[in-house]
């Protein structure tokens, strides 16, 4: 169990506590400082530790080809891809569409307004009450637009854990001209071990945070097809160009060292077993009252997304808080205020459905066993509001 | 002396070394990691250090009534203001314009294209020998535009260490309808110790990492002139919707800790003393074939700017690098190679004199007498090159 002092932190959807590895080589004080761009030695150690992380990265998703750039994580990431692809058809004065899902990240879905003032249109598809879209609409969808096409895939969802195929997103790229984006932001020690990547695919963007590493840090893989990019942050011309900026040397590499640990530690069957595990328990014992979001869904090993009726959920979420359990309800970036949820809400939920989710989503390193206790932990809390 | 690993680091422009209270705080292994956006206890920990932070660098800056977004650093920073602008009169169908000076730092001059492409005009405005502009013709200028317009001042210079006059600034803010950014960057630890900054000007623009906090953070003042902004880093909404993407926490209040370390330890008039001494000492003794840069300007108090003539700058930086004294050459974001400076050049010097300069920045905490030994290090070099 990952105990915070006391606490039971079941929000790894939101963000992770920072990687043991991490945090002790923030504690060496061996730290180098040095700006990766300097020409001096004290300059060099930081940009070898930026170069470590960049060959390691590409190892481990089997991205050898593709560019690798750096940014402050998937927001920006996520920011620089649509918006450099629009400013990019806007220099080549191409007609330009950018097309994403309802279920996608608030960082796409905001995309819209920008999109139009740069001359592009923006697309937004349905999904059904899974959360799933159908692969042949799509493509046929994509072939009936004029001009240059960018697409955007969420990998796994932030909310649901919907896990979409990522060889129905390449059959996809084979069988459109769309150049496809690829939000790889829930990933990592939430699905399964290996994290080989499609290759046919032009970008994949990651966040730091989501995994152990530190917050501010991100990055995003791209092959040839960041030519037609325009990038969004320009300046000194670092990294290719793709990303103007000095380089949060410590925060890159604390993405090696997080990715390491995650790598060494894994073992999804065991994620998964607990984390149905704990599903189960909820719905046997609160079956009637509980829903489980997308329960028919390929789901990823992590995540249980839960409405539950009748109740009001900032009291029950305060009552989470005050038993000294931490999760959440809709996205993490949109909480600062309980709202409705924009995911449920396009997935056919009602209005007051998508108001009463609870997610819970647990560590990667969950251990046998740990479901049982984080369920005894729960029903403390539920058998309040639901029994 | 801050001695790094037996080297002699004076390259403070270019980036800081860690403040003490940072590192040991990272050490401390008490981080909080929650998502500030979260509405649980772990969360509010995080949001806790950021509104923290926000109440300590308003009270510091005197600005307790302008807004204060946080990004990833001042390149980030920068693009937002000016994109951001361009954004907003694209989006009210206003005629704009973007105001830049030569001397501005490559995240400043690079906007051209983007600006262009969104249908402003971007506007270069030169100096002379001394890095200076004229007030007068400033205004006179900006008041011949039509529509709408915003002006960057690099309050004090990267390369040259020559500063700008606050009151000047505020004097064509009142004499002008503009919005006006400044960049001040490299104003902790550089100049005199008061960081009062003027309530009247739009936009101010900090970066961590050269005061002491960690790379990859900075923070931007903005007053009631944000609302003409359409911030370029959409998605969840934080900040205000001014930065969306989960907030920095540890760099964030890395940015407190460093200040408040500044403010302690800071010393202007022994710093400016033993710049000063560095100074004429390389004057006295190596005078005919050195030229110090902005002679007669006013400038900071941490910064040597020298053109050597006769000299492959190149050999002399590897020769810096093995006497194990890190200096620069040029601005450090595109010291990748040794290339002509930009700016020398736009100060009227020539190709060869813009190749062969040297930069040396001292530390803040510069120590009584330390010149005088940092003057013998880089004698060792000189001879070599110069007698």
């Amino acid at each position: 169990m990952k105990l915070i002092s006391k606490r039971i932190y079941l929000d790894y959807n939101a963000t992770a506590p920072l990687a043991d590895t991490v945090q002790q080589w923030l504690a060496s004080g061996a730290l180098p400082f040095g700006n990766p761009s300097s020409v001096h030695s004290t300059g060099k150690k930081s940009k070898k530790l930026v170069n470590d992380t960049s060959a390691y990265l590409k190892s481990v998703f089997g991205l050898q080809s593709h560019a690798l750039f750096y940014h402050s994580g998937a927001t920006e990431g996520i920011n620089n891809i649509v918006k450099g692809f629009c400013f990019q058809m806007l220099r080549e004065k191409s007609e330009f569409h950018f097309v994403s899902f309802s279920t996608d990240h608030s960082c796409v879905f905001a995309q819209k307004e920008h999109v139009e003032l740069l001359g592009g249109s923006f697309h937004l598809l349905g999904v059904d009450k899974d959360g799933h879209y159908n692969k042949d609409s799509v493509i046929k969808y994509i072939n009936e637009l004029s001009g240059s096409v960018l697409i955007n895939f969420t990998l796994v969802n932030n909310e649901t854990g919907v896990v979409w195929k990522l060889s129905d997103i390449e059959s996809i790229k084979d069988q459109t001209e769309a150049k496809i984006h690829v939000d790889a932001v829930q990933l990592i020690g939430k699905t399964d071990c290996s994290f080989e990547l499609s290759s046919s695919i032009d970008f994949y963007t990651f966040s730091g945070h989501k995994f152990g590493a530190m917050k501010g840090v991100g990055f995003t893989f791209a092959n040839e097809a960041s030519s037609s990019l325009f990038p969004l942050i320009t300046g000194g011309g670092q990294q290719g160009n793709l990303r103007s900026g000095t380089e949060n040397t410590l925060g890159i590499y604390s993405l090696k060292l997080a990715l390491k640990e995650v790598l060494k530690n894994y073992q999804p069957e065991v994620l998964k077993f607990e984390k149905e595990f704990l599903e189960k328990s909820i719905q046997e014992k609160y079956g009637s009252r509980v829903h489980v979001v997308a329960v028919n869904a390929k789901r990823n090993y992590n995540t249980i997304y839960l409405i539950v009726s009748d109740v009001k959920i900032d009291i029950m979420l305060t009552a989470f808080d005050m038993a000294q359990i931490d999760v959440s309800s809709g996205s993490a970036c949109s909480s600062g205020t309980v709202k409705a949820s924009r995911v449920l809400l396009s997935m056919g939920y009602s209005e007051e459905e998508a108001k009463n989710s609870i997610r819970i989503s647990l560590p990667y390193n969950t251990e046998k066993g740990q479901a049982k206790s984080y369920f005894a932990k729960i029903e403390t809390v539920f058998d309040r509001f639901i029994l």
